[in-house]
């Protein structure tokens, strides 16, 4: 019996982000696992909230370092008041995007400090990892063309196509970091294959559950 | 000619920090001094809101850790985009506490580690301290009388006598830190001997500027 975990999705908008955590949640219920799903920056009222204001568009300019502040504290929220004890009752968490995100997108998109989002990392994790991090990769002019034909971009979403080709680097250096941890899908082929490798993984690390 | 000057007022609840305040912005006119009067957590109308967040009434229990984040985010939208501005300009910046309330109302108030404290001032000033702070100190059961007498009491005000007696402690521990910034201004006598300290302590740091 393994014990609960802690599963987290990343990807590049447009990656598929939102169909392939159906499609995890859908093999988990095959498999009767108790889980539950959530998402980063939120997972909670308060948590939600300065999700809010982390992406909304506003007339005063967000100062780089508060925004990267505003989602450690909605972090901190949701893992000592959500993740942490559905985890200690035996639930599994599938988070949609977790701290690999900040690395991503407020440091390598952004230009904040490595050195910066690995104190608030250590500040607010002393160590917790997910369990397994299963990153959706994609050339990003293959993600956002997809995006594109969705919702209006918020304001993430419009930056450059630089920012992206940024934000992918980064996700592959923290998988490099952590092999245990990561499992990298190729998300540019059609989706029967990109489940297939999911379902693959899945099997393979929790089949005997 | 000084330099533009950062100054913070300190203090419990009731301890006078908005008559005081009046005071020091009168005698800064007086000696024609440009000066802007902000206040933390707070500032900005990002600061603000994140301000709000934490002094609000909620359902949601509010994890320690993300309240100090949040009081950090709203500070480096406040030192990066109003205070450092401003001084750069040549305008003297007042600012209704700072960051010695994060360690008195957030370390030595709610428990949480100094350290995580000690992380974040240095990640968000990285040195920066204000030039000058003003400490109203008096027993809390002389201020919450006053307080009392007031408005409805917030969250924070509605805590027990034994917190804000650690708030005073950390408050003198920080000024026992920093002796060359703090000013200890004795806030338990009547207003005129009180204004008499700041006036006098004014008069000596800035009287030939």
């Amino acid at each position: 019996m393994t014990t609960a975990q802690f599963i987290t999705l990343e990807g590049v908008e447009g990656v598929g982000k939102s169909t392939n955590l159906e499609f995890i949640c859908s093999w988990l219920t095959g498999h009767n696992i108790d889980y539950i799903v959530t998402r980063e920056p939120g997972g909670t009222p308060l948590a939600e909230e300065l999700r809010n204001m982390v992406l909304s568009h506003r007339d005063e300019m967000v100062d780089a370092q508060a925004e990267l502040l505003m989602v450690f504290a909605a972090r901190a929220q949701h893992l000592n008041t959500f993740i942490k004890p559905h985890l200690a009752k035996g639930t599994w968490v599938i988070s949609d995007r977790f701290t690999d995100a900040s690395f991503a997108y407020q440091g390598a998109g952004r230009g904040i400090s490595i050195q910066d989002i690995l104190s608030l990392e250590q500040l607010v994790q002393k160590g917790f990892q997910p369990d397994l991090t299963i990153y959706l990769d994609c050339p990003p002019e293959i993600g956002l063309a997809r995006a594109c034909q969705r919702a209006e971009l918020d304001r993430i979403e419009r930056e450059d196509i630089a920012f992206f080709e940024r934000v992918r680097a980064a996700y592959l250096e923290r998988a490099a970091e952590y092999p245990d941890r990561f499992e990298i899908v190729d998300a540019s082929v059609d989706l029967p294959q990109v489940q297939g490798q999911i379902s693959h993984l899945l099997q393979r690390r929790y089949g005997s559950h």
